[in-house]
């Protein structure tokens, strides 16, 4: 059975040393404190390893199950979410006026990697009612806050988010499920959603589901999109539950993984639904939180490939096979550990030196979240707005490659299901999928955020790290030459990358959407290569002041050495790739695939 | 529900435009006229499209069941196995003899192709029955081979082969299982193997398993191991089965695939045994098939890509979801198909750009082994055992991500074990695993085949591919700027990433091994460049003639173009790593990751 310690340590060193959280302007960051945020993220370690994380295999395993329309989670679900809703979790980055604790997003984003790296299907619970509860505080009236709020900030209800229907995901505007206006201002909802993640369960006493639905009468496609609160039980004038309404689990879809989620079909018939925000303008009221929840999809990405990483060490220490080539290294014992061999430590390396950078990548990225929504800051979000996709995109696709390079340790071991490695796999491959595919992530960053505002986030994103590198070099040769110019050197290949889609997309636009995979991972690499060339710094900041463990900091180095020495050169095969244009790619006809 | 078809035209392109099977001087070369293989083919195809493809489904959602010591395969797969038995297939080539067809081993690739491709579990159990009696007949005695061979040959008795146990896997020098010898010139085996494929089942009349085992006082390590036969019910003199020997299933795996297989733990408990070859030489004999067994697994890779290739095919032929970004196509349709947007084409042609080159690398490798075994060739020996690691763990690696691309072509319908395109990826996971795991492959690469008679096999393959391009550039320019300057570009990679082995290796192996990995995917890159140039002349030749299908030629040219324009280039980011060496692969103590 794997285990799931939490990366409390590393998490500190993100928000202090390196993103310095305490000293940002944006509003609430001067409360993060060391100690502060230290005690957080030990309570959460503690609860995710020692309650969600022994949970996962059971969840995986047992899965949903539907009798007579109920939904019954895997057994110690329930008892695990009491917990949850004990401490306070769920809204902790919520706002005070309906219970929250009203801290920063970039604590929320911390302390939200521990519950998913511990155990995805469950935690998607809480994370699908903060979705649910965000798009309400953004878009809803007072009296629908009031109403819904409180019990979805406390978990006491969870939320769901309906947009997929059997015939469209992508292109929504292709959706059939209708709205008819009622006399009393509500509509009656009918259709049917499918992948509804936590569509219908035992553990709450009341469901809103937000639903996507075309209003009888309006605008053809997605302009006549509008987005609906359908709760699962009427709510009265004095907030307890009447009748049922009109919204029933058709059934439970039998998934890859996360069988600890339950993923509905459901169904609406002539459900009674309020609309949420503005008439026809369901698409922008459900893509307003999209940074959030697409950043907290990339967070899963890292979260399953830092869990299985975990595990892939511990197997790597534990099992003796073979000899390390240059000779014994335990010779009392009847064989070296697998940690000895060249090919698990380059596998190791890949995963540790993803893994860190993509928690930087991410908190940085929650900063910005932060600063857009607590103080304005238009800057912070069009910069994490151009990121998202390649948060959502890069990490997803990475993580889950690094989740199957650490079942790939374990050998036949990693195959059985009894050792838990192939759950992350199959656990981390719904991230690349869901909240948009990661081929529309690539789309969105190319087709899209690379002109926003004129082209003026992605000049941003250049022109910081040029300046970062000018600030930092010429003061050590050593990490000039083993950080810096490999991270120029990726940044120039980007840069030449937007210039070929700037020079050939105009004629053609193919030739540009024919690199936009290629595109976002270059994207991500040279990010992930910023995040460790700012975490190189803060390391070597560290050692000369003589603060702290000495050999994490000289870890936190040769990691990132690692990083720019074998990952990061993979910015010019992708600029290769991008050069070769769209001609191979659209050369055949549709009949000769 | 997936489908398959039968890949026979390309088969027939590769075994005659390409390879030109019945120009080669290996005996039985000659009989392989198309029209012949042709026949073959097309009888394999509708018996692997038509029955066994029907129940891979069957057999991943229902698995094997273990009741009373009894494992009992899915429903449909006896039947199935009856079709197999009487089409005469797991005998084709094998020995006339033993009641085999006698055709030679490309034969029994092109056709175990789309068996494995079809229904991969299933053909396990006559897959093990192949290489169990390819030992018994490279190795046993007369008398062994006319007890046990003509029973394998029809798969009235199946095979399995016992290496691993729950301690060790590849450090088979571990081995704790004993032999003890008996007055009878006997031996009872006792001890524990796991993993074991097709351990126990309700298809076969018996089972014939081929143990590694040590003789009590034999040398310490791998020098002590020998190999034996444990029939699971004896064997009487004429040839009836008699009682139940101590051999018993102990638990049927749990895996995260290939569930219509029964992966068993078996239990030795006194089991009677017969030396199979020479004292204390069992890894020799297990060995002598290696080269098979491993060009076995890399086809598994490539057949599990073709299948999930022609699915996302489908579906992106018929799924309609947005329009093309240079104006719709499919105006008088809501939507346009997903084949129109170049990402998804690009996922298609890394495909079947992959897919192709595959079969025809394979096959390739198919008449070098037979040009071995029949013509007693040494060149073509020492190549394709060269080749051999490349094959398996090249081949697998790839084949295993070509899975998850079409996977993801289904988007959210993917994640749903309904569409079946999740069983593919996980069936297609094994084979990176077993049979040696893709680490062990590259370690056998750049540790052990590298170096082999002096380098010779090597230098024959550079200059195979400086023989090739000279023989044919110059005639056409096209051509040779999108097919073999490319091909010399990645030879020349290649060739640095040889020559930095030799230069750094010496002084500390951990240089050349830390590049392991990466070279073996740089050669395998290389060996589908060569393939790809090959194709590409088959095809323009073909053209120029005007023989056959103009547009399965054209469409050859095209996917090619694509490869060397888009794939190929990978070997500089692999050389990079390489020429990277050793010490950031090696910097960290065990305890700091």
């Amino acid at each position: 059975m794997p285990s799931y310690t939490a990366p409390t340590k590393d998490l500190q060193f993100v928000l202090h040393d390196v993103l310095k959280v305490t000293e940002s302007q944006t509003p609430g960051y001067d409360e993060l404190e060391p100690d502060f945020t230290s005690a957080i993220l030990d309570e959460a370690g503690k609860l995710t390893s020692e309650v969600l994380a022994p949970l996962n295999a059971v969840g995986d395993k047992e899965g949903c199950r539907l009798e007579n329309g109920v939904v019954y989670t895997p057994k110690g679900f329930k008892e695990a979410f009491e917990k949850v809703k004990e401490g306070g979790w769920p809204g902790l980055d919520m706002p005070e006026q309906y219970g929250g604790q009203n801290m920063p997003y970039v604590m929320g984003t911390a302390v939200g990697e521990m519950f998913s790296a511990a155990n995805q299907a469950f935690t998607m619970y809480q994370g699908l009612t903060h979705g649910a509860a965000s798009a309400i505080l953004a878009h809803g009236t007072d009296a629908q806050k009031d109403t819904y709020l409180p019990k979805m900030v406390s978990c006491e209800w969870t939320g769901t988010m309906n947009l997929t229907e059997p015939h469209c995901g992508t292109d929504l505007g292709l959706m059939r499920t209708k709205a008819a206006p009622q006399d009393d201002g509500s509509y009656k909802i009918s259709g049917q959603k499918i992948f509804i993640s936590s569509g219908e369960h035992d553990m709450a006493d009341n469901i809103i589901h937000l639903v996507l639905a075309k209003i009888e009468g309006g605008p053809e496609g997605i302009k006549g999109v509008s987005l609906f609160i359908v709760p699962k039980f009427m709510v009265n004038e004095d907030g307890s539950l009447g009748e049922r309404n009109g919204v029933s689990v058709g059934s439970i879809e039998e998934k890859m993984g996360i069988h600890g989620n339950s993923t509905c079909v459901m169904n609406y018939d002539g459900a009674t639904g309020y609309l949420l925000g503005t008439e026809h303008k369901g698409m922008r009221a459900m893509f307003t939180m999209m940074n959030e929840a697409r950043v907290g999809v990339g967070m899963q990405g890292l979260a399953q490939a830092d869990v299985a990483y975990q595990n892939a060490v511990i197997y790597a220490n534990d099992r003796l096979q073979g000899r390390a080539v240059t000779g014994a290294e335990f010779p009392d014992k009847p064989a070296d550990p697998l940690i000895v061999h060249p090919d698990i430590r380059r596998s190791l390396m890949d995963q540790k030196s993803f893994v860190e950078a993509a928690r930087a990548f991410i908190l940085w990225g929650a900063t910005m979240i932060d600063a857009a929504h607590r103080a304005d800051d238009k800057d912070a979000d069009g910069l994490v707005s151009l990121l998202t996709p390649v948060i959502k995109g890069f990490l997803t696709d990475q993580g889950y490659d690094m989740t199957v390079k650490a079942q790939q340790v374990y050998g036949g071991h990693g195959y059985i299901e009894e050792w838990g490695m192939s759950q992350f796999t199959r656990d981390a491959r719904i991230a690349q999928i869901y909240e948009g595919a990661n081929g529309v992530q690539a789309l969105d960053l190319v087709g899209r955020k690379l002109a926003q505002d004129g082209g003026k986030h992605v000049m941003a994103f250049f022109d910081l790290i040029k300046g970062f590198i000018k600030d930092n070099a010429g003061q050590d040769a050593e990490f000039d030459a083993a950080f810096l110019d490999p991270l120029k050197a990726a940044s120039k290949d980007l840069q030449s990358a937007g210039m070929y889609f700037m020079q050939n997309g105009m004629k053609n636009p193919n030739h540009a959407l024919a690199g936009s995979n290629d595109f976002m991972h270059m994207f991500g690499h040279v990010c992930l290569g910023l995040m460790w060339a700012k975490m190189g710094l803060a390391a070597k900041e560290a050692l000369k002041n003589g603060s702290g463990d000495a050999a994490f900091y000289e870890t936190k180095l040769a990691t990132g050495r690692y990083y720019m020495a074998r990952q990061l050169p993979a910015t010019a095969l992708h600029l290769t790739r991008i050069q070769s244009g769209a001609d191979t790619v659209m050369a055949l006809e549709a009949a000769n695939f």
